[in-house]
């Protein structure tokens, strides 16, 4: 049996949505990387009550290997974790020598600490190995409840994020020792433009990819995530390498070029900085999220020249030469509108190529011949040009989302054509 | 007793921290904000065994009011949802025909869907209400179960943030009237580029706002969430209003113009189309992020013209004739160069008003004179100029959010004293 996981954040700002919990998302991360099970994450508010029952309950679990904790462990009345942990497993406190020299020499720095309420801080558990943290202050504790079988391991971490990861490292080599992990066999993959049903259905359904032994052998596993335009997906053998890598391939031969070992987001950008070739938009329904999605990265400076968010005709005649006639023939929302956008992007910023992006993100303007989610998009450069159709009947986030995503993935695969590469 | 309740989301990617799971927080902020206690956030893999007897140790909880649980409704073999519900709550299960027939509508305009799959996700629970989904496919569901005490009332979503978030805010309207719960007098308002720690100093700490009284009223509750730029803030009564009135004026009357009932988001769009004034933007560090938040909403075209994305030097001068003297002598990131850009801005776009953003973004491009964080923005209209300098150390993502907003609800101010309104 895999090590089954379960990691606590403990924060009354976390429980109500005021912060965000970053820590809990990163170590069940970690761990699946290493090819654990993680079979709960919870954030609990800054309760003592409320988290001592919570660890009872969890010590209950037969099913549970360790307990990840995170949060509660600063100098403030509001944090709590050494004091529960010390009545849920009965062991004594004691201050960490290390650590309590440690917050001396800061507070000798910084006079203003006042080392009374500080030193609350640098308590560990009699009975628990101590997690040193040279980052901060406030030591870790890793220890272990008894249970009717095997025992529940524990351990908890500061919640300051700086501190949690160094320190989350080495109490994860710790817990691998105590319980004799193994690793599992991984791969996840991004594929574009399919929904997910359609995945499901290809890939697992039609048999054509799922052999019956497959789907019912314990030690494999399974998982897809949509996200707007695209899907991520992976597959997990516990001890067969080739099961995992052939069912890859057979994924990838079937989807062809729309399937990406990464995301378009990341591929992209370093794609066109090692080609050097420079990029520029034209937007109108998606409003400037093309322009932002490429920016999110630093760096885009130097495979980026800039995006003209052109939402009125008037601007698209003005910043990007198209031609009136073309607004009042085929309107804006048309393959011929995308086709000279483009070309005025790519002349307006000298950029190698462009891509345009034209459409009705709605909830309004909407006609029969061109619904709500009718996108037209263009790409040229200085030897082609091809237009193509959209359609994401979605709601106006989803649209401008959706379309941002295909448009990304559509530019990376048509620009690696033409360079060959 | 103020009803409690806990949040659950699904997924393996999510458990795996594959996902990012941002539905809870923002359910816990929704219901933290309407004065509700949350008591847990829990996300659990899509293991059907595993949420069933998580969904038994909730109903064993008397303190638990109300569970409200997204994702797993979706038509792949790996959403458990509304099986795991008919099995915890012995209700059988239906298809919903209005999801069905909206299902159906559907694969009519995509034909590539298989309708067979795909109406796993229309099934609903006999016994339980039905909360339709006008966004995407799969309805959701309201009900409870039976307890020792007061009944445990549950919900289910979609996990899709743009379905779930209409949907839970039915939901809560529908468990509000079950649970009985008490409206209470709340006041809830913005200020703008006032950071939480200095809120809470002139708020409370300092005694002016704060009568001690009140501070030890457990009838009384305010809480503070940081936004990018900005800060929302709640009072809360359960009995006098006017105590909670009388708190607002006295904010308000501190911090001026910074107060504000609503988002910017929200009243500037409103505003500009109220009063026929129309703007466009010339952006280089936001990267199209101003753009893109502007035409977050419906209707945007009426008021908003459009945004040169000038990310280089030569698009500055090309698209927004920035002379070239001002960029040679006082580089892109100067005072002056904003106001260029937003001359510019409003005489390509024909627009009544014109702002500017341009600046280190990060986390490369800092100087010792200019560190990252550092920005210049200009609004002009056809009468008038004025350029600010802001300054935001942080990172790239946040560097472009508290901009962006700071930008939008300076423009609004600007506007709203200029016309005398």
């Amino acid at each position: 049996m895999r090590p089954s996981f379960w990691i606590l954040s403990t924060g009354t700002e976390l429980a109500q949505g005021r912060s965000r919990d970053t820590n809990s998302a990163e170590i069940a991360r970690k761990l699946a990387d290493l090819g654990f099970d993680v079979i709960g994450i919870s954030i609990l508010p800054d309760d003592p009550e409320i988290i001592l029952a919570y660890l009872q309950w969890l010590q209950s679990r037969n099913d549970v290997t360790a307990l990840i904790m995170t949060g509660g462990l600063g100098p403030t009345s509001d944090d709590h974790t050494i004091d529960v942990l010390g009545r849920w497993t009965g062991s004594a406190l004691i201050e960490d020598p290390t650590a309590l020299r440690r917050l001396e020499a800061f507070a000798r720095l910084r006079r203003r600490i006042d080392i009374e309420t500080a030193r609350r801080q640098v308590r560990v558990l009699a009975d628990a190995d101590v997690i040193p943290n040279n980052t901060g202050l406030a030591p870790g504790v890793l220890g272990s409840v008894a249970r009717e079988t095997q025992p529940l391991w524990y351990c908890a971490l500061p919640g300051v994020p700086s501190e949690m990861r160094p320190m989350c490292d080495m109490a994860i080599d710790r817990l691998r020792e105590k319980i004799h992990a193994t690793p599992v066999h991984r791969v996840e993959f991004h594929v574009y433009e399919e929904p997910e049903s359609d995945f499901q259905k290809t890939v697992f359904n039609d048999g054509a990819l799922a052999a019956d032994a497959l789907k019912s052998d314990p030690a494999f596993r399974w998982g897809v995530a949509a996200m707007p335009g695209s899907l991520k997906a992976f597959f997990e053998h516990e001890t067969d390498e080739r099961v995992i890598t052939e069912l890859q391939q057979a994924v990838q031969s079937h989807y062809g070029e729309r399937f990406l070992h990464r995301s378009v987001e990341e591929l992209l950008p370093e794609w066109l900085l090692e080609k050097g070739i420079t990029v520029s938009f034209a937007e109108s329904c998606t409003g400037g999220l093309l322009a932002k999605t490429i920016t999110d990265r630093a760096g885009s400076s130097a495979y980026f020249a800039g995006s003209a968010v052109t939402y009125s005709n008037q601007s698209k005649q003005d910043l990007l030469s198209v031609p009136e006639g073309i607004l009042t023939t085929f309107g804006a929302v048309s393959e011929e509108c995308a086709l000279a956008m483009a070309d005025g992007a790519r002349r307006a910023f000298h950029a190698d190529a462009a891509v345009s992006v034209t459409g009705i993100a709605g909830p309004d303007g909407g006609t029969p011949e061109k619904p709500v989610g009718t996108v037209y998009s263009a790409i040229v450069t200085a030897n082609e040009r091809i237009a193509f159709k959209l359609f994401y009947p979605m709601d106006r986030e989803r649209v401008r989302e959706y379309t941002t995503r295909s448009i990304l993935f559509r530019l990376y695969r048509f620009l690696q054509k033409r360079t060959g590469s």
